[in-house]
């Protein structure tokens, strides 16, 4: 695997596009066509296929739109096992197609426990049978609270994969601590974006970017503006847009002189542009492809 | 599902104890004997079988001890789909036995997001089947880095489900963030403790302590006890005792009057009382868990 902030960019640069498209599924919000067969086949295994069904419509009506995908690992764990499953078959059909993918855990820990999260998710081989990790993926969110010694782990098990640090996250209390004045100056989320920043000394890619990001919420466009001073190398991952108010502007002002250096997530407002009960019948795949596939295309900037 | 925090507080008194089990697999530290099945039989079958029945050894032995098992997520995830089977089934096994299940996943996210974690591991039933859920926990740790909305959704899945949030992390540079002095006063971990001690209100008790507590590094006794005034109504829970060079005395030090308000959490110092080597035979598990029993014993305080 080649560095990660020079693929993203690449990717970026090749479709002329800055949206990373979220897969969060939720059984209530899908086609009413496949919510109809779990009713009538109520198992774990129908399940996990009409999620990883789902999932693969989405994928399929978005390439060449989306720069990567970001699964966000909660809405699969909240299925048990079926969700997990459907997850892992997720990031294997991405990786089939060549997708860049970015995990949405937010994991941490101290480092022997960091080590274990970096093998689950970054490591490229199984750690008993030294197969191919399924679960791969080529970034992963992370939480910093802890320190850079519950950060280098990630760096050390897969020093070209990607990191995205919360720094400011999109939420209305995200201020509770982010936005506390610190006595050396500066808020504590301002403090986790210049920690950010050292974190990924040393990994700046060919395009400028380190392979060190953080995650800066859309909704806030002034602190935006002040982490991207604290962070001059860090890649931007941008939720908020959509469904939570933020705007394609807050992340194009993000994005530096290049305009390479942010990226918008979108997960909601790209996978459910209708309503259940408009795609109950045999051709939802395709209703709901042409549908998401323009609600992605809208976020093109 | 009762009070989380009075049936810790029971439990303790019941037991004249206070240590946490941890439950975090790692193949390479497992007796021998598995190790040779595992490698006579590399299959994911082979290793979930393994993965639970150290665990259940672990179990056994520490019954009358443990005051409740903490099952560290990461070292299952690290493990793919086996892993997550086996612990899975360690769950359903610690529930069968009627333990205090303490799950260490750190999760943290936005609140819609939160919601699905929450549903993961600590509602009562699967949100499809309404079957009940092998994944239910009765307490969850938590990142408070997002601040009160990504905390409340936990409390409405389950408003008797205990929370543990991140203050001051036992590891060596939980400084970076966490011990920087705030203009309004206090550190970030101090005012994490705080806000942790806002979030329980409402929660308390019979035996005064709230269902949200706080992660306390046993390595830092001084910061404990200032985080003690902070949130005197949190259970602290305390990793880092032994591997991580934390003294007990820090733990009852925290444990305030009436000497229930912190657990000491351990994980390798218990479950790793032996080298591989030793324990190569057949009567492995035997053996091993009168080693663990001790272990565990010499934690009591």
């Amino acid at each position: 695997m080649n560095h990660f902030a020079d693929r993203l960019i690449e990717q970026a640069l090749k479709l002329q596009s800055r949206v990373i498209v979220g897969l969060d599924p939720s059984v209530t919000s899908f086609p009413l066509a496949l919510q109809t067969r779990l009713q009538a086949e109520p198992t774990e295994d129908c399940l996990e296929e009409i999620l990883f069904e789902f999932n693969d419509a989405v994928i399929e009506a978005v390439i060449g739109v989306a720069v990567g995908f970001k699964p966000q690992m909660a809405f699969y764990e909240q299925y048990g096992l079926a969700g997990l499953k459907a997850l892992q078959r997720t990031l294997i059909r991405l990786r089939e197609k060549g997708m860049l993918i970015i995990l949405d855990g937010k994991r941490n820990d101290i480092a022997h426990t960091a080590t274990a999260y970096a093998t689950a998710y970054l490591a490229a081989k199984h750690p008993v049978f030294n197969t191919p990790n399924p679960w791969q993926a080529d970034a992963l969110t992370i939480n910093g609270y802890l320190g850079r010694d519950g950060v280098r782990p990630f760096q050390e098990v897969n020093p070209n994969a990607g990191l995205f640090v919360l720094a400011k996250t999109s939420n209305p209390s995200s201020g509770d601590l982010q936005d506390l004045a610190l006595t050396l100056g500066g808020s504590v989320a301002e403090k986790m974006a210049s920690l950010a920043e050292q974190w990924g000394e040393g990994s700046v890619g060919t395009h400028g970017y380190a392979n060190v990001g953080i995650v800066v919420g859309a909704t806030y466009p002034e602190a935006a503006a002040r982490l991207r001073r604290m962070a001059p190398h860090a890649l931007f991952l941008m939720p908020g847009v959509g469904a939570q108010g933020g705007s394609l502007d807050a992340v194009a002002a993000a994005a530096g002189s290049t305009g390479t250096g942010a990226y918008l997530a979108s997960s909601r407002g790209v996978m459910y542009p209708f309503r259940p009960a408009e795609m109950a019948g045999p051709n939802w795949r395709s209703e709901v492809m042409a549908r998401i596939r323009e609600s992605a295309q809208a976020l093109r900037f």
